[in-house]
């Protein structure tokens, strides 16, 4: 049996945990969920019954992870060999960003695509502030340094790159300058080229 | 020096920033951000310009931790001596249900709040999901586990009890009984009576 039993749909955050598990290096079974008949092990596991949901076999039984920016954080964890852990001095930023990136970028941009944007005075109640406030902070922080804990790659930049790549792929976040270099930048990552290249190719699977 | 510049406001997340300092035994210095006259330290730390905003000065330089939770876990990693960090076995739900308070119970809290519901339709792309199946899995997961690694109190429990108790405080998330009873537990920490006792007294203060 593999270590970690991976519930994912090549159309979803999936893809988040999928680059995550080629960075750690991780052992793992995919198991594809299709939304309309959902495995039950899937079900029992997540509540939410979303993917990506991720079962870790461990010597002590079964640990259940979901969401895609603690599933990174705990690959990272688990396979420390991998050098995706920050060490003192970049921890600041490295949790810094990656809740940044969970919390308010994706309100950002999941409140644009759903056409709902706060009003002035709602501003002051919603974490994120404004599209524009919450774009120019992490294009700030981009245009000075390479990563998120500055010149090394670890794993918050799996989840910060992801959320990125996925808001420009998709319209919502424009094509600044610093985030297009980051972007490009986690895509010649070698475990990002495998993860999306399995992914692409399930999706192509999934169109015939 | 303290070792921690905390800027905040009694009226915003930074009680859970405070409540977070206590828990850890942090030794740190208060400045109160009047919202129409923000001091120069502090916009240049965060430029979203948002409480609660943490400056760590490390004899390796200083270091700036924004977002309520990461501030929170930065702080359980800093001292260890707390016992607030999970073990391997308690990793998993420590980063999973921290995620999940800062994603989606965050979201639906503040969608509810700013009356603003996706439809069936969007519900797939919100990572929430909906107001009710956010709550329902955070409602079975405390009518099992005292608290969020299990039986013993961790870092995550101030972050997620504290989505918890605000959540009910303003009447936005239901009284249910799991959700009340883990409240309460969380109300009953020294530093979580210590903390809101100075946040208490400084609100007292404002209105006079």
């Amino acid at each position: 049996m593999a270590d970690y039993t991976f519930f994912t749909n090549p159309m979803s955050r999936g893809q988040i945990a999928r680059w995550a598990l080629h960075e750690a290096g991780a052992d793992y079974e995919q198991v594809l969920v299709d939304w309309k008949d959902k495995p039950a092990a899937f079900l029992d596991a997540n509540p939410m019954a979303k993917v990506p949901t991720l079962i870790h076999h461990a010597d002590d039984g079964d640990r259940v992870i979901t969401e895609s920016a603690a599933i990174c954080l705990y690959l990272a964890e688990m396979n420390p060999e991998a050098h995706l852990l920050p060490n003192d001095g970049e921890m600041a930023d490295y949790y810094r960003w990656t809740f940044f990136a969970s919390g308010p970028i994706e309100q950002a941009i999941t409140s644009r695509a759903l056409k709902f944007e706060p009003t002035p005075q709602q501003e002051m109640m919603a974490g994120w502030g404004s599209f524009e406030r919450t774009l120019a902070a992490i294009e700030e922080k981009l245009a000075e340094d390479d990563w998120v804990c500055g010149t090394r790659f670890t794993m918050a930049d799996v989840y910060v790159g992801s959320a990125i790549d996925w808001g420009m792929t998709f319209g919502i976040i424009p094509p600044l300058p610093p985030l297009v270099a980051y972007a490009e930048r986690c895509q010649e990552r070698p475990a990002y080229r495998t993860a999306k290249g399995i992914d692409g190719k399930l999706i192509e699977e999934m169109k015939k």
